[in-house]
């Protein structure tokens, strides 16, 4: 049996706008050893494979900071604190970033962003049938460029790791054991 | 055509041990824009989907100091800046944590941790044919559980979210493509 963890502290230490950076001091119980751990606390996110009503599948390609280069990634932002369910933020992310809208939504599962830093999951759809039915309506920052890809052609740019955000890797994972069931 | 992104400056604000919190201040030339952006540096991360010589996939269960709560995940850790390739890491966290080695490596590929607030990247490996040869040699915070499932199983754990590290899920969706090759 793995052992009890203890948060015995827990300081709010930088606010990043988008997360939050905390730092817990911990203990094991079973260790018997006290620690400082950091982490972030973030709100969840989505993604969806978004696929047309030819097949094709729908992405996003961005300028990211973080790796300070373009990445070509599938839809996908965070969910509003108004948001009811996180179906309404992936509807409304994939309307804003590609004006496309579908009526066959099925959520493939949530995974975790990172657990060992941070607390938020991202819940990963696939939305079939899109069609393009609004201007896109980006965020001040965003610039986006669509692309569009036969399914096989979408799998294999994942394989080449031509598309390599985690996110939606694992997005296309969820999908692939959806088909398959 | 997406527009250049010029960094104006760049501050580091806080050393988390792990990872480091920069302030950037950027320019979109095709916005006309200038704002800030929080990001992180990290080092670059390895996990292993590692599979024993009966064909079971070798997980292991920690508990994780992000979500609060023990997860179910495939081998990995960090690679270390003595580690002449992510290789090397992979071969020695899989060893440590699981007391595991194989001979039957194979880079799956790379995904980026989180394009939008990391630069760091995960590389992904299979190693086949795993044998139990060392005992297991944790770090002094890590208590870690073994637990082995067949293959199928394995992968229904991740399709119903009991293993649900996004690294985790990735590494599985291009074990998925890898096989379908």
């Amino acid at each position: 049996m793995l052992s009890n963890w203890k948060i015995l502290n827990k300081y709010r230490e930088y606010d990043a706008r988008i997360f939050t950076l905390f730092k817990k001091e911990v203990k094991s119980e079973g260790l018997n050893r006290t620690g400082h751990f950091y982490t972030l606390e973030v709100v969840d996110w989505i993604n969806v494979i978004a696929i047309d009503k030819a097949g094709d599948v729908i992405l996003v390609k961005q300028y990211r900071h973080g790796t300070e280069a373009n990445s070509l990634e599938v839809p996908g932002g965070a969910v509003d604190a108004s948001d009811t369910d996180p179906l309404e933020a992936a509807q409304r992310e994939l309307m804003e970033e590609t004006g496309y809208t579908s009526d066959k939504w099925t959520l493939l599962g949530k995974v975790s962003a990172n657990p060992a830093i941070m607390n938020n999951f991202c819940y990963c759809y696939v939305a079939e049938e899109c069609e393009k039915t609004h201007p896109t309506n980006m965020d001040a920052f965003e610039e986006i460029e669509i692309e569009k890809y036969p399914q096989d052609k979408f799998l294999n740019l994942v394989r080449i790791g031509e598309i390599h955000h985690s996110l939606a890797v694992a997005a296309t994972g969820l999908w692939k054991l959806h088909l398959e069931r």
